[in-house]
């Protein structure tokens, strides 16, 4: 998604995010134009958003990554768009764009909302089919299984779904979603609400993960995978610049061996980008951060400390087994991992 | 002194403070035009600000509250000046005052530099006789004995003011001053810079006190209630206000026992106003946090923990005592303190 407030409004000092806004849907039934096909579509996603976060764990989780590629964007964006300014030249390297804007326009030439991440683009015509964030993850799970690798994990099991469905329900009106109603209040009455919110819900997840290895069990699903991208940002950004304050993660043990496990875990902590997250929350809030100055801190070795929650469950992965190394090209630079930042 | 940037200034993109403006002493062999006379002089100070919480501390520590009478300021300000916005009609019930600007133009009617707390005003006059930080709380220990408490500890002893002098500028250049230096970094290379000095001097802190109660020893000093005002806001303000994040003090171990130690001595944590000192400045910081959202954290709790400090030493105050009860109209409102923040 884009985190620069297009796309979204403040009602009565309330910020509220603006729901989606091309949602095509890829098919392994033909039910739709867009029938799943490897090598038809590119998944263009950036480090630094956690919405698209999402869907690069769960592409490397299922094993995806030969059938649909990769595009990424850099951490800022300007007003129109996100960019691809990491690549040589700045263009996409498959769809050749320099905006990720021209997908849009591409697929709707009078497109005039949010230009957001994650967006799978149709490369033959080089338009968007789908940025509905939510569908793309169940969709890999579900509609491209043909395509995943041998030992993928079910990610949205069956017998689950009446859960998970409530409970990622919560976690991104409460958790995902609830950093940004702290950080975009328009008003101390609507933040102190906010925060009220947020940490009622930290405080449930406390809770349930205290003898659950993950949100549904011992085995990892979609609903771990949604709720660590927003851990992982926490003390590196929503702690300070969006006030969500009353403690650190790292001062919340039960989630922080949570969110330690799954970041030592293949497909999770590989994915992120600590540098990238922080300037593109710190660069891009100019409303918020007037300076844009991004902080030095804090201090992310301890991402890599034991966790011990594998005394809780010892199939993470089920039936399956973990992704191998990261493909070749996508991998995160070096000392933009944990540890990166200067310590004694 | 004022936090708004007024009295600073930002020389190539680094942050510099102004030094005094006004800076008689008060003596007491009569070699100033201000004699020491219990009753006529009145300590100006606020809560919120760290150098004004310094001469609070030390005049309780002292006992010197029958001989100079305390004014306090609201946390928020002006362009123009400190308030007397708590007092009834807000004034100040002895100078009579709204603002404190009023004491010094009653000084020097073209005072144009900076309003400052903590200031001592002759009460006859209405007139600011110093707002010199650092002189004041040591001529409250060198110039006042006469008028200490029974028991008053030697905050300024001769035989350590050569060392101590040291210890208190690289405290206040590094770390008083420094936490500023961060936070008011006009450009993100002086930014990394101050961050980096910042974090070498606590490191060095974390250190000396390894093995020592206090910074000189086994008593409580001057320097110890420097180094103890920016560290009671560190978590609370410095850490995401001023991006000093790369830990929290309660991630300092020695530091953070050190701090809890003081606040639990008589005379440090019972002048500490939390509320306070967050709406200070967060409200009167609109530069870098336009929104004036005051963060509903951090959790104080923690400050009340044990500290296991006593073991280095078990004479806080050498040959005298601990002060008293704070004096009647002098005390923190309920809920103000430690835990006034809302935790399961």
């Amino acid at each position: 998604m884009s985190e620069d407030n297009s796309g979204s409004g403040y009602v009565e000092a309330e910020y509220t995010r603006d729901s989606q806004y091309i949602s095509d849907r890829i098919t392994a039934d033909g039910s739709s134009r867009w029938p799943v096909e490897p090598g038809r579509y590119r998944l263009v996603a950036a480090r630094a958003c956690p919405w698209a976060n999402r869907s690069i764990i769960v592409r490397r989780l299922l094993g995806l990554e030969p059938a649909i590629s990769l595009g990424l964007c850099g951490p800022t964006h300007d007003e129109r768009s996100w960019t691809f300014d990491l690549d040589p030249g700045g263009r996409d390297p498959v769809l050749g764009y320099e905006r990720l804007q021209e997908a849009f326009l591409a697929r709707d030439p009078d497109y005039s909302r949010g230009i957001t991440v994650p967006a799978i683009v149709d490369v033959p015509s080089g338009a968007v089919v789908t940025n509905d964030f939510p569908q793309i993850t169940l969709d890999f799970s579900t509609q491209w299984t043909a395509h995943h690798r041998d030992g993928a994990p079910d990610l949205y099991p069956e017998h689950l779904r009446a859960e998970m469905d409530d409970v990622m329900e919560r976690i991104y009106t409460e958790v995902n979603n609830g950093v940004y109603r702290c950080g975009f209040s328009g008003s101390q009455r609507a933040y102190d609400k906010a925060y009220q919110r947020l940490f009622t819900a930290l405080d449930w997840l406390e809770d349930r993960l205290e003898h659950r290895r993950f949100l549904m069990g011992g085995q990892i699903t979609e609903a771990d995978v949604r709720l660590f991208t927003t851990l992982v940002r926490f003390d590196s950004v929503y702690h300070g610049h969006f006030k969500t304050n009353r403690q650190k993660l790292s001062e919340m043990p039960v989630l922080w061996a949570y969110a330690r496990d799954l970041f030592q875990t293949p497909g999770f902590g590989d994915t992120i980008d600590f540098p990238q997250i922080k300037e593109h929350y710190y660069v891009v809030h100019k409303d918020i951060n007037p300076t844009q100055i991004v902080p030095a801190g804090p201090d992310t070795s301890g991402w890599l400390m034991a966790h011990g929650r594998d005394q809780l469950s010892d199939r993470p992965f089920g039936d399956g087994t973990p992704p191998g190394p990261v493909a070749a090209g996508e991998e995160v630079p070096p000392g933009h991992g944990p540890g990166g930042i200067p310590h004694r």
